[in-house]
């Protein structure tokens, strides 16, 4: 597969801010990782460094929320355990064959944008916000009832998410395979 | 109370990256923040912005640890799921009375910083680690076995940043209710 510099720098945006932060982020820095012509930057994104990084997040929960329904697809006799130990299994492996530098670029996005009045602060909670309904819709097809589903999307989001930041921390996948051990029974209750 | 300069720039510090991310955050904005005389910055951070920031996390675990001591001592019937409501509670009531603009600094820092190079990173497990000790110690004060106290402190921070993550991003101390209901009986069990 060939990528457009556009795609590219989409790509590269969002590995830049798993690692330094949005802030941290320089559009210079993307365009080199994406090995894009100097000056096409502006071209491709109009919106600028905003557009870019709404860009990037969106395409991180589109990739999550894709990894969310791939499960179903493979797993003999899919469980709400086994999708939260499929979401968690992912990021094990990334920090094991890659280590701790990246994390996740909508935690690293929320943390610098939030609190600010980037525009960008909108397109986070529509990431999220399909990323938890992707979550949810899948468990109800195991059956979960639709008001359980979409409570425990959020249990599964937001202890994957802090189990990832304390991963990171440590240096150690030891908190993911902590929490999918001692939430899977209560998913599956 | 009245607090020295010093202490109003690590507090200001704290405060500041909540909101804006600890690259975001500048020495110079810290200054203002903590109305300290300029020029004094170098005075009592030798170690530049890197100490300043270590002082700040550090600062907030053992803020947050000493809320996590405080609850045994004012409930009348401690038990697991209430302390994890009593860690969510400040959370729920900072978000309330002051809007979603300031998150965790430990995420704060974390985000930014750990795929970096920066020593902040060592400070920041050393901060996580002491806020995760003193949960164990509580849970085990309340006869949770010390290994499943360990594993336990690690699912209800985790599970606690995320939502505080979660509840940032939808504007709403919705996910943090959850959590704590969801997640109360398996700590109680």
């Amino acid at each position: 597969m060939s990528y457009t510099p556009r795609e590219r720098m989409v790509y590269g945006a969002m590995q830049l801010l798993r690692a330094r932060g949005a802030t941290g982020t320089g559009v210079r820095d993307v365009v080199a990782y994406a090995k894009a012509p100097r000056g096409s930057f502006q071209h491709y994104f109009p919106g600028g460094k905003d557009q870019l990084v709404s860009e990037a997040v969106l395409w991180a929960a589109d990739f999550a929320a894709e990894r969310v329904r791939s499960y179903r697809r493979s797993a003999r006799n899919p469980t709400p355990s086994g999708l939260f130990a499929h979401m968690a299994r992912q990021w094990k492996q990334d920090f094991t064959e890659r280590g701790y530098a990246r994390g996740c670029p909508i935690m690293a996005a929320a943390a610098d944008l939030v609190g600010t009045d980037s525009p960008v602060t909108a397109e986070l909670r529509s990431g999220i916000g399909r990323w938890e309904a992707t979550v949810a819709d899948e468990l109800s097809a195991m059956d979960v009832p639709p008001r359980r589903a979409k409570r425990l999307a959020t249990l599964m989001i937001s202890t994957l998410e802090g189990a990832i930041m304390s991963a990171r921390l440590h240096g150690d996948v030891g908190p993911l395979t902590t929490v999918v051990a001692e939430l899977g029974p209560l998913l599956d209750s």
